[in-house]
């Protein structure tokens, strides 16, 4: 690699600062190994992009920067004012990132001034007269223990220009915005409005989706729970389909772009027949398709379960929808509700086939983003938002905080916003899945 | 009371039996107490039907036969042959009941030759030739830790002269029948031609509703732990409706003819704003309606949550619905879905009104039903069945095992198949509902 | 029975009043039946103490009073000052008693001074400088959803007098005294020296105890709870026991007095083979001595579960512990705490024996007493709570608010609290348990 | 570093081969990207060793082998013998790893002659007379649902060379281990004893131990499990200890060498003030010791939670171990149990110094070692089985599968065996620890 290559491609890993950092951490941690503290992170320390090579092949240097408290930080924290606001859906977590942060601010930076935004975005728009609310430890003391969001969110965003001027009206030093690839989106606005602005204004992101969808992140928070309660479903949609002659048990699980949690809950499950995901394509029809393989499988077992994340909506051809479900139906459920779609034509199928079925479905998704965050997802919620403190008060903006082969890293909201990390069907994940399965390709031609 | 209605008072209250019960019962209980060893049941011994009185009135002597084992039983066990039948959907406990009669038959009365029938009173009729299974203590070991059945279950009656056929081409002693109350009726049909053909054939039903609707027994099993799982998708309704300006969370639970699920779950998870059920009517429209007094719970706390049987379709006027939700909306989901009406009838008024708000709605049916027993169930599965088999070799027939006041007893199958129970909206059961909902009449006309 | 003993019976049962309730209720409940609107309870409502009789038998018209709310009430709503503590050790749902007391009284009473009382009776004493606080919605909006007790406990008593001085400088028109037998004591103290005193003090009791041992109610809040958790102890016993060579898991359960957990959760996991309770004797010792059985389950078995009651340190005999278990283990443990007892000298006897065992010993005690209540108990406690809110408002005084036959009732303090309910063993519920686990006598004499 | 250097270190992280991979996978896997289906892994593909660099830094290529199905392989299906073996304690997904591995063995490789060892290397030695059980799909059906191990552990070493004579006798071509450090042990011994013999049997390791010491593996399964059960208990004391004046609760949790599950739980749980683990010493006595410190928070919070990992053990010194809690206490828990110990000497210094408390203690191990797995340990635990059964079909040895950087590796069990992982005290992860806890350094020498 030429050295200016390597120059661009470092360069579009390298998270934004706002200026020096001058001012002592108040966090009294250790510089020394050995000595049985904690230590602060040193400024050079990276995290490597890429950790998979070919034998003999030499690494790639590409690195994120790592995560962590600094020993000298930007903000004086006597006079820092932070706001924070949740945007999006539901996600198992939100509240014990909301918590984390103002302990970590409040105990450790001893940050006094803490604005939670109410609803998302349209916390900062006040045309919706919706006041922000003050944050300490006693707001926060017990919501971690429930779901939800104690500052409430929404979709949708909101003008840059309009929302810059709330930050300034509040004099805020740091924005952490908690929201999906919409939301991170936002925050990337906002915090180039800052930069073209001249405010000295840290924007920091926490991804949040429950679809687990973000790239160059390890997983994102309430996924794990999202597999827990989906997993839940599936052992009743199995214990629905044993339960009659010829049960079909049909879940729906979130995913739009990615099928993530519907893999994952199939894996962690181990009752599921055929898992169906917006990054295989398969088909309803002709000797390999869906209904013929349902067929075969309820003639030779007697009972299925299936899994379909929700993006495959996507997969359904037009005009198949409207001869298998008819319109009405879509007009009804809404045009991307895969599951009653899928359910509907499975009913019909197997109704003009002639084979007396029994089709059971199950639609989890308010259940499973309403609860509360299993120990995995807290533990990492936690973390999480105490990364975000620490990169906020050492002045790095236009970032998020990810996890990235186990490490916390700061990464450039400009890498993040343009994509969507998928489920691989090359990848030995998927393999798993058809393994757990053994659900053939669904599709009538040969392959490649 | 004259001596003749008395009688006849009595007489409906009274099982049938077979004949006399000459064979010493193997279970070599006590007849003596304070030997710390559990006794025989005497064949005198009674349940009050009525416990409640007026001060100073004289209780009814009316009384139910109580359960349990009789020191000399009908059938002898070397010999007998036993039928197992579950009907009906799917609910919580029906494998510990089917293993601990297995248990109670094989351990405790030697009784070797069991019979599972398969998918419910099909598994009756060799049309469709599923042969029953055999059971035997380790065909059922692990069974009661699932939900589901490991008959498998069906809806729909089978001809009762086709059925008795089959239980004496098995050369079956006693029938055991779980499931709801066509089950049961069909279970009194199948005794009556039992009784024609001079045969000496127990038929034994095991009150089976997750809805609770059984008369004449204190609860039925499933209904504790379908109250559990209930409770968890109000919670996530709950954390719904907080999570967005002018959340409305809507959970539908089951419940065709009686609200005691929707009613228990409102009380248990404290949560829930307004509590639907089919024994109350309610108006949608008009100033005192659910939509209207929906809106100002809005205007005045910012979310709502609303709990609705399944029963309540027969609540909604006809031409309401289709202004309201349009035909498609019920054509789509099948006229009696009240579920999705009421989420589009109140979207749809909202958004006529101009309120901003967001409506989720989750219907767990399925992931109630099919779940394992809780403890409290499990406890009452168990011991169901052992009192149901107790009864079975004792000769009794065309009766249920119930509980009654806490007191397992003999019902006559008669007296149960003619009614339902249902929530009593002058109780204080309804009473305890509407304090934790503070909900109103919800009608416009002013109380009678 | 003549008519004097009739009614010496009955006074038993007859609950004290303060005074005629003269003033209208404030809850605008209904007095007509079939309008869809709750009734008032009238005052000569009465339950029947027995439900049980021969054939032929009159069934005994001794009753206890009905709970339920007055349309006609003692206390003035607009003065009325009310003080609530809790004693004893933690117990589910206490929080939820906490706070439907609070939001009966606030919400439908309209009664705004309520006091709740810190750490048990130690409230009352102003030694202890804990002042109580002021109790409103807001301050027990949330507690419903945790285990433990907001207010705290203490164990142990306070002097009378001076807790009625507190009563009388606070003003207080009624007290609620959550907790056990130790707790109704005190009730019933306080209550005799408010008479003596002449003060109109309305003084009711919440039975509480995890136990379930409280005489003339159906079951004490909590209890359903304590068997769930309790039976997941056990689901880990039986694992652990099964997963090595001879192994053998032991759970000790809660009750003192009564095995009332021990036997309830053995029903509901199916998984015990050995349950010993306070109220069934057993030896440790000789042919058929528990020893003895255990040996011979491993060798035919490979594994054993037994569940032990706290309560059963009563039925080792002293020499018998030293020789088997040593002086230090009872010294280390405190001579009460049967379970490392027996666990010490079972896995001595093994040893001595030559069986290579592995004995897992599981004290869950602390686990089930602060969780939070099951839906069940959070039915129940709510129930419970607003029941006593009637009773007191109703000038009912020296009572307790019970369940009796699935009917909520008033039961005097006098007759609950010299008694302990215990589990019977000539009864159906302890052959249920000797069914499920399939134990023998344990004992090496004959039956009687 | 100089080449011979560098070819050293690589070779430390290289897994021997049986030999060339000549059979064609049964597998019919992809070699194509893009075509959706999953691909053969390849053999040159390699896992980075370090992931963190400082800022231009060359990375090190220090890689493991990257695991996964092969095209080819080493054993012909048809004719491989394979047998598994699970050692040690209990652990949450054993019988996932178990069903996963006969899954992928049967349906995937068309492996049939599968033998499960019984109790652990016991089960190599004939004279404790348990011979293997055959398994298959039926055998493994559901034992996923349930904790435990369906074919039972012990613990302690066999003869090494009995143990391959039984290998031998069998006529196996791969033997499967899973267990902690001492099997891993025992397997490399297997390993080259074979490697001797000349026998070319493949021994893979699967690491299992609860408390995630094991070194160069991301994490070891049944640890997210073992953390959602952990923090049940540490909310149980936490209820406890509010639950009185001075309340107190302790909980002890695994980890003989590392605190992994502590920390884990204490990040989980968010209700902890005081963690220790054997990584960072603590003094009990002192102005700065634990007694000290709690005794401070006592006095300004009232209630205070302590989380202990056994192997806090060691900390305590001799002669204050048997000043504070006597050696009675020691003898009778056994020297290394630092529950009761702790207990103890809490509850004696407040007694000493006169602080009213109330001292709980709860040791949920064995309910945690014997759950089933949660969601997240299922998938790992599929996913772990799976990628053994390739590395054994491809004639990998001498290995174990791990996870690294969340990726699946072939690990020496070289490098596996002579080590622990253990808690850095200078790491972000022991500073999240700090954080959550509020707790000071506890030891009265000032910092180095």
């Amino acid at each position: 690699m030429a050295d200016q290559e390597s120059e661009s491609v470092r360069d579009q890993y390298a998270v934004r600062r706002l200026g020096e950092c001058r001012i002592p951490s108040p966090l009294n941690l250790s510089v020394v190994t050995g000595d049985f503290l904690p230590d602060y992170t040193e400024d050079d320390k990276r995290v490597l992009v890429d950790v998979e090579v070919s034998e003999g092949e030499t690494p790639s240097p590409a690195a994120f920067e790592s995560a962590g408290p600094r020993q000298h930080i930007f903000f004086d924290p006597l006079t820092t004012r932070v706001g924070i606001v949740t945007c999006g859906g539901l996600c198992p977590g939100l509240n014990n990132v909301l918590r984390s942060m103002v302990l970590e601010l409040n105990h450790k930076y001893r940050v006094r001034d803490i604005l939670g935004f109410r609803y998302g975005f349209e916390g900062l728009n006040p045309a919706f007269g919706s006041p922000p609310i003050n944050l300490d430890p006693a707001a926060v003391a017990d919501v971690h223990r429930h779901g939800g969001s104690m500052l409430g969110l929404s979709r949708g965003h909101q003008d840059v220009g309009m929302m810059v001027d709330t930050l300034q009206r509040h004099g805020l030093d740091i924005l952490f915005c908690i929201g999906g690839d919409g939301t991170l989106r936002g925050a990337h606005a906002i915090s180039l409005e800052c930069e073209q602005r001249g405010l000295p204004i840290s924007v920091v992101g926490v991804p949040k989706t429950v679809d687990n969808d973000v790239p160059w992140v390890d997983k994102t928070f309430g996924f794990d729970t999202a597999v827990d309660v989906a997993r839940q479903a599936i052992t009743g949609a199995h214990a629905e389909a044993r339960g009659t002659r010829n049960g079909v048990g049909i879940v729906k699980l979130m995913g739009r772009d990615a099928g993530f949690i519907a893999a994952a809950a199939t894996l962690a499950s181990e009752d599921v027949n055929f898992c169906l995901i917006p990054e295989v394509p398969f088909e309803m029809d002709g000797r390999h398709g869906l209904l013929a393989c349902l067929e075969r499988r309820l003639a030779s077992r007697g009972h299925a379960v299936i899994v379909v994340a929700e993006g495959c909506a996507a997969h359904f051809n037009e005009s198949e929808v409207s001869l298998d479900a008819s319109g009405n139906a879509r007009y009804a459920h809404g045009a991307t509700d895969v599951g009653p779609i899928l359910r509907d034509a499975i009913a019909e199928h197997l109704r003009v086939r002639k084979v007396a079925a029994s089709v059971k479905y199950i639609d989890p998704s308010y259940m499973i983003r309403s609860g509360a965050a299993n120990a995995s997802d807290a533990i990492f919620c936690n973390e999480l938002a105490r990364y975000a403190v620490h990169a906020g008060m050492a002045g790095r903006t236009d970032t998020v905080v990810g996890r990235w082969h186990r490490r916390f890293t700061h990464v450039p909201l400009a890498l993040i916003t343009g994509d969507k990390k998928r489920v691989n069907p090359d990848s030995a994940h998927w393999l798993s899945v058809t393994e757990a399965t053994g659900q053939p390709r669904l599709t009538n031609d040969p392959p490649a």
